[in-house]
């Protein structure tokens, strides 16, 4: 059983999709299973992390923008792929240290997540895009 | 097919577990499939690594918290949620840089892992846990 | 269904492999399912990444040997798995960083990849290697 959500961003932050995602789990009747998420992008990711404090995904944010600062950062002057902004190559490198796919077990009729775990969607690129997802329950 | 395995830890360290997992693959009598795990937390990983010289493990751990030092580093500064120790964030940002799921293989009525690969529980926190891992196997 | 796969890589590079896999897929009849990827290796990785610009292939290597440098940089001098070459050990720790399998959903009978995304063996060692990966498809 396959769907596609949409997810709109407005730049780099994390993105909550747990009410999106749980429903339709639920919906599907199944008690158990495995749900599969798939972004279908190379500059934004999926994440599993704390959903109470919004202040873990800040200093994820913050993290990451130093470990992978802008093109415009001297630190950066070897990147080559700069001409669609200096967010853009930043984003792929993101993109390939954070997860594109997740694989959740299903438990009576949810994805089992721990008690401090939400599903996110972590959009790298400034502009706002509207991302797209595959989910797959077995 | 699920079930749930707890992990004790007792500070930063990779602990092998594919002796619990393996012999539940075997048990279940299937012969081929796939094997999810899946960590409950949002401050340890899933990893697969070498399990031949233990001093891989002690490189890894000790290149990690050289990435992402304690909240006490200077270096980390910025950081904001720091009110549950200086190895609270860093131990979520390496819960977002490492796998919370690991998808493997099962062939001949075991995990399909190559000859050096071990499944570790990674503990990203200085004080004992109990951690949650729940397996699927389609 | 399973199939064994050999990529042959000739030092740090990727190599895209979404032709290997994607006729395999197609081949096997089914409109829907979910494909793994899992590679039996502690000195590669699976990633998904752009493949229209190939600068962006040669700015993530480049990326990645500046995170993770050889074990023959100062920075580095507390590596003590180094009996198998400066390339080793930061292998491993890219190996840990990037995944070791990877999830596609299936649709229409091929892998649900986006437009501009590709499959890639990540090789992370200097020599020549033979690198078997089990595909999976539910």
């Amino acid at each position: 059983m396959q769907a596609e959500f949409t997810v709109t961003t407005r730049g780099q932050a994390l993105y909550e999709i747990t009410d999106q995602i749980a429903p339709w789990v639920q919906e599907s009747g199944r008690s158990q299973g495995l749900l599969t998420l798939f972004v279908q992008h190379t500059s934004c990711s999926l994440l599993i992390q704390e959903n109470a404090d919004p202040e873990v995904q800040g200093d994820l944010l913050a993290y990451l923008s130093r470990l992978v600062p802008p093109a415009s950062d001297p630190s950066m002057a070897y990147l080559r792929h700069t001409y669609e902004g200096p967010d853009d190559m930043p984003a792929h490198i993101k993109a390939a240290l954070l997860p594109v796919s997740l694989s959740i077990p299903v438990r009576d009729g949810r994805p089992a997540l721990g008690t401090w775990q939400g599903i996110y969607l972590f959009e790298h690129r400034d502009a706002p895009h509207s991302r797209r997802l595959i989910a797959h329950l077995v």
